[in-house]
Formats: C-alpha cells, sequence, structure tokens
C-alpha cells in the first residue's frame, strides 16, 4: 500500500499517520519528496478496515499495490496450469472447444447435437440441466434427468461434460454426471458455492461476472484454489457497457490480460457474450486470435425450437464452418485444434 | 412484444414470421406502414426462446412491452405497500432509518452503538453476523454469536433487527434473531435464495446488484413475491460506473422510477453507495429529498476501529447532525422522520 | 507518481528503472520492502511519455498521485470562488437557479417563460441559439435572431442570460448578448474552444463529458483557467451508464467530490441528466440537498409545442412548486433561495 | 416509432394520442390486443420533439424503430462502399493497415518510422501534427512543420498519409499534406467540425467517441456523408467500462455489428484501445480475424523515446511479427494482406 500525503501536510499530520500505520500492524517507509510525503506500507496480516488510513487527516490517497490473490496470480505458477480431464488437456498448445446445447432437453436432442459437436471438432460436451433465470416465469431445467441425458451423450460420443451447478447443496448431485462443475456469472461471487467447490476433486469452469473486474474474478478463483482445488478455468462471457446493440460486450481484451496475470486458463464463450447466432463465429474467432485456451460455444441441432438461448445457439454446419476457420486461425499463435482420424472419417462420409 | 420487419421485407417473409409467431403461441396483428411492416404480437403461454424471433428472416428488431414482472409492478398494488414491523411501519409517511455497525464485533459495540442510534431517531438497528467478501482472506463475521449480540442490543433500545443471510442455509438461524432480512448486492440473482425468502414470513431487504438494471431488480423482487412473501423492500446501493473517484455510483434516479414501475418501498444505502464517510451525509439528503421511503446507514461508536468497512462508517455525532437536517428536508415532499418523546429526553441529557 | 517494482524484480532492474527515470528527467527515493521495491518519483519538467515506465522491465504497476490539474483545485484556492455577474452571485450562500427554454423560439415564447421562471425565482434565463444535435436532421436553432429574443426577453425581467457556443467561431457573436458563456457536454474536450474561451472575458458553464471522468472535467476547466479566465462554473448533466431507464443517470455524488477536489462552483443539470420531465423535480431537489450551488432547467411555457426536448421541459406550474420544496430544503444546509420582494408581489397577483 | 399505451389505457386516452400524434404530422395505424393498445406511427417530416409523445396520457413507452441515419445505413448501398485513395483500396478484400508514429518529432524519426512500416506491409503512413490532449501541459504537436516531415516520409516510401484535423480551422492546412483526414474520438459529435468535412474531397476516418453508441457514431457519420463526401472510414479504438485494468474496453464485436448495419468500411486502432504495448498484437490479430477492414497502429523506431503515446506504441520488430502473424489470419475469412515484391526484398535484405 502506498499512502500520499497531501501537498503541504504537515508533520505532525505525517507523524500521527506513521504511528495509526504502525498500529494497525504496517511497516511504513517515508519517502519525503519537495512538495509532498509518500509513505510505502508494507504487512499483511493486518487489523481492522485498511480502507481506514483514507479518513486520516492529511492523507490524500492511497494506492494498493498487492495484488490480494496469491494462488491465482502468474508469480505462484509462472508456466502456466494445465487440467487434465481424461485425455483431454486443458490450458496446453490445443485449443479445446466445449460445445452443446443450451439445455438438456430430451435424449434424441443431446445425442444428435452431441454427434455434431464432436464430429467437428469439440472436445468436451457443454450442457444445462439446472437454468438461472432472471424470471421466476422462464424454463428452470430438467434437473437430475436433464444431467443422465448429457452423461448418456458425452458417453455415446467420447466427450467429456461440462454442466452448471448454482448452489452448494446441487454439488453432489452434478458430480456425479459431469466431469467439469461451471459457476454462472450470477453466482461469480456466492462465496458458499465457490468455497463447497474449493473442496471438490473436479475442475471449476468460473464464468465472470457480467460486473465484476478482473481482480474481483481471480479473486473468486481464490475462494476455489484456497480449498485445496487447484483446477480452475477462467471463462469471459461479456461485460454490462452503456452499448445495447449486443447483450453484453464480450471483453476480449481480458485474454491478454489475464495470461499475464494469471497461470490459469481462460475460455471464451461467444454465445451469451454476443446473445445473437451471427455474432458468434467473429467472436469466437477473435478469441482465439487473441490467445483463448478454449471456446464454450452452444450449438443445437434445432436451435429454432430450443427451450432456452435459442436466439445465441449455432446450428451444426454453423459450427463445423467455424471450426474450419478456427484450424486456419490458431497456428498464427502456435496453437492447433485437434480432430481425431476417426472422426474426420464420419465427417467425410456425411 | 412488437416485431418490426426490415424495410421492404417481402410478403411472404412477413407471412412467415407471422406463421412462426401462432406456431409459437402467439397472437399477431399486423400494422402495415409505407415503407414497412410491425408486427404487434401478444401471448403468455409461450413455448421457446421468444428471443428466437429477431432471428427471422426479415425481422429488423424485436421490442419487448410487457414489465416480465407481475407482483412487483405498482398496477398490482396502486397505492403502495406498507410493511408493518412491530411498531415500524416501512412506507408510510415517516421516513424510516435503519442505522449500526457493518459488522457485530463485541456485546459492548453493538450496545454503545444501538443506543447511540436510537437516540438519534434510527427505528432498526443494522448489523452483519455472516459477511460477504471479495477476499477469502477478509473478516467474514461472528455467526451466530453476532447474530446473538445483534438481537440483545437491539431489545435493550427497543430497535428492530435487520442482518444479512448469505445463502439458503442460514435463514433459518438469522431468522431466530432478525426482524428483516437483508439480501447482499452479489446475492440479488442467487435465485435458490430467492426462492427460499419466498417461503420466509420476514420481510426482506432486497439491495440492487452493483450491475444490474431496475427491470433486473424487480425480476430478483419477483422471485421472493411469487413464494408468497410480499414483504419486500428495495435498497439501491451503487451502480458501477466508469467512474472511479468512488466505489460505485449511487443511483439517485433509480428512486423516483422505482416509486413509478413498482408499489415496494425503496430504501438507500449511502454507506456503500459512496465508501466514504465524508460523502455519506450529502448522499443521505439527496435521496430523502429525492423520496426515498428510509436508508441505511452505518454507524459505529469507534469506527476507526470498526473490523470492517470503518472508512464509510459515520460517528455517531455525525449521524446526530444527518438526522437533525433530514428533519428539515423531509417535509419539503410531505414526509417526516420522527422521535419518540423518551428518545428526546435521553438525546437531551446527554 | 509512484512506481511498483514486481516482487522478486532483480536489484539490476531496479537500477535500470532508477537510471531510466532520472533520465527523463525525474527524482527518485527508493523505499525497500521485504518483497518488493517501491519508488517515489517526483518531477514536473518531463520529457518523453510517463506511461513509458509502465513497459520497463520489473515495473509491476505505475500510480500517478498529483493531481494533474493546478488551477482548478481546491489547493488553488480553498475557500472557494464566487463568480460576480452583475447583482448575482455564483458559488456563495444563495442557490442559484438558471432557467428557460431548451431552445429560443419566439419573442412571444422567450418572454413569457422569463416572465415566469423570475417570478418564480430564477436569477439567469438559460436558452439555446446554436444546438448541437446528434442527428443531422434535428432543429439546429435559430442563431443570431434566436440570441437576441434572449437578450430581451432576459432584460424585460431583470435576467442574466446564458447561452450555448458551439465552436470557436461563434464566441464573438453569443458574447455580444449572452452573460454566460455555456459549453456543451459533447464539447468538453473541444480543446480548440476551451483554449478561445480562456481568453473571453465572461464566464463560463462547463458541462461535464456524458462518460468524463471527474479529473477529466477538471482538466477541460484548466484549459480554460490557463488561458486567464478564472471564471468557470462546472455543471453535472449525468453519465452514461448500463442503465436504459433514463437517457442518462445523474450522477449526484460528484457534488460532494467536486467540493471538495476544486475551488470552482458547481451546478446540476436535471432536465438533461433524466430527460423525463417527472424525474426533474426529485433530481433537483437531490442536488440541493448534496450541496450543488445551482440549478439550470429547462421550464416552457408550452413544452408539448417545443421544438426540442420538450419531452424533459417543465410547465411553469412545475416550477414554482419546486422552487417552493427547495426553499425548504436549502436552510438544511445553510444556503437559502432569494425572492425578491416585487416579483413575490407579482405572483400574488396571478 | 411504436407507441405501447399502458395497460387498461381508456379508449379517449388511445383517442387523444392518435390526435395528437396525427396533429405533429404522423399516419398512425392502430392493434388492439386484449390487454393494451399498440398504436404503429410512420412519418418522417414531424413538428416538435418526438420524445413528447412520451408524455401523454396513457402512453407507457415509446419505441423508435427506423434507424435514425439513412446514408450510412447498409440499406443505402448493400454491396459495401470501396474507398479509392490513389492505389490502394479500402474496404475491399485486402485488410489494409495504417501504421506510423502517434506524432511527427523529426524528420529522421518520421523517415526511419515510415520505411519500417513500408517493409512490413503498411499502406498508409498514420502520425499526427495537431494532438488533442486531456491536459493543456502536455505536448500539442509541431503543426504544419509535423505535417511536412510526414508528406516527405510518406512519399520516400510510397505511402498514402492520414493525419488527424481538430478543428474546422485545420481542415485547409492538413488537407494540403495528407491524403485522409483523421477526427479523433474526442470530436465524434464536434458537428461543425463534421459539416465542413462534408464539403472536403479526401476521405475521413472516424473513430468512435469513448461512450458513443454505435448509433451515434453512425450518426455522426450521417453529418459527413449528408455534406456530399461519401468517403468515411469508420474506426473502433475503444469504449469506456468500468475495468481499469486497460485504458478503453476495445469493442470488437462493433465489428460485425457494424459490418450489418453499414456500408462503411470499419477499422480498428488497437494502439489506443488498449493502451499498452504488449497488448497491441493480440488486439490487432483479433480485430482482424473477427473481419475489421484494416488496422491503424502506432509503430515508432524507439517508442522509449517518443514524445506522447510511447508506452502503446510498438517496435518495428514487434510489428513485422505481428503482419506475419494476420497473414496468417486473414485468408480464414476471406482477406489478404498483401506485400509488395519490391518490398519483400528490401525486408529480406535488413
Amino acid at each position: 500500500m502506498v499512502v500520499v500525503m497531501q501537498e503541504g501536510a504537515s508533520a505532525e499530520a505525517v507523524d500521527r499517520a506513521v504511528a495509526r500505520l504502525e498500529v494497525m500492524g504496517f511497516a511504513v517507509h517515508r519517502s519525503i519528496g519537495a512538495n509532498r510525503t509518500i509513505l510505502g506500507v508494507v504487512g499483511t496480516d493486518v487489523k481492522g478496515d485498511p480502507r481506514l488510513v483514507e479518513t486520516l487527516e492529511g492523507v490524500q490517497e492511497v494506492v494498493h499495490i498487492s495484488e490480494p490473490y496469491k494462488l491465482a496470480s502468474r508469480a505462484f505458477r509462472p508456466s502456466g496450469t494445465i487440467i487434465i480431464v481424461g485425455d483431454v488437456r486443458i490450458g496446453g498448445d490445443e485449443v479445446i472447444v466445449m460445445a452443446g446445447p443450451c439445455s438438456a432437453e430430451s435424449d434424441e436432442q443431446v445425442h444428435a447435437t452431441a454427434g455434431a459437436v464432436k464430429r467437428a471438432g469439440a472436445k468436451v460436451l457443454r450442457g444445462g440441466a439446472f437454468k438461472p433465470r432472471s424470471s421466476p416465469y422462464a424454463f428452470q431445467g430438467l434437473g437430475e434427468d436433464g444431467l443422465r441425458m448429457l452423461r448418456d451423450g458425452a458417453d455415446a460420443h467420447n466427450l467429456k461434460l461440462v454442466s452448471e451447478v448454482m448452489d452448494a447443496s446441487q454439488i453432489e448431485v452434478v458430480g456425479r454426471y459431469a466431469d467439469i462443475f461451471q459457476v454462472g456469472a450470477r453466482n461469480m461471487q456466492n462465496f458458499s458455492l465457490l468455497r463447497e467447490l474449493g473442496r471438490a476433486r473436479k475442475p471449476v469452469l468460473l464464468k465472470r461476472g457480467i460486473s465484476a473486474t478482473i481482480e474481483e474474478w481471480l479473486l473468486s478463483a481464490e475462494y476455489v484454489l484456497g480449498g485445496g482445488n487447484m483446477d480452475v478455468i477462467l471463462c469471459e462471457r461479456g461485460i454490462r457497457t452503456f452499448e445495447t446493440y449486443t447483450r453484453n460486450t464480450l471483453d476480449i481484451s481480458a485474454i491478454p490480460i489475464v495470461k499475464k496475470l494469471s497461470h490459469l486458463p481462460i475460455f471464451v464463450d461467444p454465445s451469451h457474450g454476443t446473445g445473437r447466432r451471427d455474432k458468434v463465429a467473429p467472436m469466437a474467432r477473435a478469441a482465439v486470435a487473441a490467445g483463448a485456451d478454449g471456446l464454450i460455444i452452444e450449438v443445437h441441432v434445432d436451435p429454432d425450437r430450443a427451450l432456452s438461448d435459442g436466439a445465441q445457439t449455432m446450428f451444426p454446419s454453423q459450427f463445423d464452418r467455424l471450426m474450419a476457420e478456427l484450424r486456419i486461425i490458431a497456428p498464427a499463435i502456435g496453437r492447433s485444434i485437434c480432430v481425431e482420424p476417426v472422426v474426420r472419417r464420419g465427417w467425410g462420409v456425411q
């Protein structure tokens, strides 16, 4: 912490501020300039609200300099984290694509969509069984039935499964079916949930809240990491701005920033980030070009009949074309998007 | 819903859009202009994602016109809601002030603060026992011990008690001590929690999320109201903007807007809204002048030693002066801020 | 400026950073902590881009601490600025209200409106002759004819006149008629215009840009002050946020902040800040309660026929009621809103 | 325009609203639903403020549906605009890169930088001679001397030249040297300047204001187009959001949106959009992957000694590498980034 004293603050005011800081448990270094004094303040085991310093007489401004997160910081693991889920490596050279329907609706829908995304190169099936909805009057998901459909669909096509958990009480049931827990943007600061996931033994895909700063997002990751679960995947999905043309403004610049600040893999969700099907492909390409470790995309065999989020859901043919474009882009930054041989055969036959 | 077709959309495209809307369960009225056709679309019992309409060929824009909330709408109860908590009437002519420490820390701290705010005219004691903190390394509250201290302090000074509940699992214990449940800004869209509070038999003070639109806020209230609990108090506490001088930008204009859209009482929290002690009084005065039904303010007998939020917490003497100013302002809009005779006497004696 | 080195930055990296800063013309004080070094950096006569320091090896963060404005800072004139325009004192104990139509439309409209606002207690007539409009197809004002109407209307009712200047080329003509130049929000960073107004001999009412930080706003004032014109009135008129219910979010908290940072008077424009007539009065009351030095409000004798901004323009009767409410509120913060005796008589006769 | 009446608005209120709209010059179509009436309102030659309709009795909401811009709309020129500047075609298959220093500082600096960017594949030299600066105390550019340096540097390396014009009074002098006028973000709504540029006979690169909606941006383009100058290039350069880690949030999603709404070419400025050198390349790649028609990038042979914006300026070697990456990405979306043979040779020799 750096405490900037006002121009012309008296020596007594500076002494009082220093004394106060020392009482709070900090060590203080004075830097006396021509016009003002600056205090370098160090310490971690501190009593009381550090913002109190702002209210001391003669203090102009207090600047916090340590990142408040520790385990999420790149300094903690400079080489970056690779998360292993069976044969899928998240955070390595391969750009990993998770795809599937917004919600599980039926066995047929899940199986057909899982097959389509697998053939195009996805490695993980996404799909919701518990849905957080702004309105109590909207479709809320099929619950455990939906989870079973998703597990069956994933297994039939050799995919891993990611699915959302809305509440600590759902961790047990979602964990029985899914390989990766998803925490939605609205729950990014549901600290009770994050703490419980810190005790879980499966990776957590943590979406950024729509008005969360990158620092707050990394602090939320810290709740999970601090519980002993080091497998957190960050996922940018759009922030709230004044622009109303899209639902949210997908913050592509968060990708290089997170890469610098943290060792955790970063994904992008271009479906929720834009809210419009025709904007998903350009933003997915942009995310990979900017260095994202992966994507999570809504695809449905019949999006016009989807029970939720159909407007932002891709047709399988659109998803195929996007994956082909991404295979051109990824090498520009030393990445790849793999397709297994057997799958390519199946794709050729279609 | 109004569907605006593109200029020059073909008659066939219009027919297809109408057919599609009818399949989805809507009734459609066509309005054919010189340049384009507009469809008036009515219906409530709808299958699928209404945003899908945006992706139909020839559709330029879809505009939603019904407020998606029903029970929270002023139309539902045009005269406004008054919430009765013992002898305190929230939403009536009297501006109700809730005040107290950020967190319960000790019996002495709670009692002294409760006495001070009571003497100045507060009717409800505020204080946290479970604290949501962005950082896992910050003080997290005293739990049930804190609740007991707060209940004792409130009883000793004839105050009601409001305290935060962070998770459905805490409803039972908080409900044993508090008169009003508080839902924090970060939990405004914790739908599991809201749904459970809909079954509770005590009022809920629902803070606005820092990036929540007024519509989303009223939809969150709808979750509680829909469960049968009609006693919801809305509380504005600042929204996130580009301005960094204050922690948040207190949205005073939300007061007249909510008054028009909803029958629910609206409070303002100038402490969290500004994050700085010297800004609390001006914003509290502004809130009352703009028509707020009440305030919730952080006061502490020794804010410089508070374990959390000290920087935004008022001294009792500042709170006294603020209450005196508010007593001048309230009559300008036909409101009052009462003080019980016995209390005024006690105050004089000090 | 404070330069925070990374944890574990080498002594050589620190030396190189210090050497570089000294080449740029800064004096540097080192503060060596257990984990990292902090450099206190002082200097004003600097070559090159100070942000370059951020890119030096081993530097984690650079924090700027001097306010970049000098003449606008409260330190420059701690007692506050009072601007004298004839018998009107702006920035003193009296809250000054400027009111009138958005645009001058006709002699009748201007005279009737000027009379109405004078009777209610306004001291300055507002009205536009040159109008900045987002769309090239909207009404652009009457130009010099409009200025003449406004001057006549102001003189007939013993009011001062404020009117907008959009471009340096209009300063001469607007200056022939108006007592105070208004700079609109869109021109807050039109530095050519600001520089020219620095040479003008009349006060400047400088509106805050809709996305301007308070620091940028004070820097724009600095352009005018730096040219020798010390009579700048700041005017908050709403900032752009994610909330779409109002056109802008009026930032009431800017009032106490500006009061602390600067000696310049601060006004509020609740008409443009809300864009809706029924929100003007609550926000005007809030502004005065929060400590604003004055208001600028759109009033029109027949707002439903106004050529611009009618939706946010008050009827004279609404304005009368508002002024009566403000007279109750102002004393709460030691201010007044005066009415001259002769005017009150005229008002009674109506 | 669609006027949504309140639920239960009386037939008389509807009649009065219709009458009022007809007086204002609109044609009105009624759409009577079970719960409410919707009015489809058509007309262009309208008297008074259309927002007034919002204040009519019984009206709940007014929705504007025509884009208020005409000439900037894609409907006006569905195939898209290609702007010809000598042998450079902007808006065609080739992604055009403009590059150069923030400001002209010396003949040597300009020549060396121009040569470097030409060899890497840039087609247009960028460089400022008149600089808008938030602070009156910052470097303001070399004026006409700087323009001459830039013209010489561009000619020596067969590049076109883009340079900023801050004020209508500078159009003549900038036009004598530059091939393309640049309008900065702060001047996006300087309507006097835009109107004059509408009469100029050279293309205009119009940057988006940092808080401008896409609609406002297209309306500003409309000012230029309406004056007869159809050669407008739009340029996204970051919007202001709550996130403070970067100076602005580069809105990559604006690219596909503008492509849909307008026929005008869209460029991206990743240097100002991020403010940090190490973020420029990822965002430049993202912009091309999302479909941008071109980029404008700050490059300097010695950025650490640049007089302005050095922190966001690339070294020539970084720019080379970026251009190589872009050549891989562009084909993914059917675009190219050309290099003339002679230039490639020269590059090899270095």
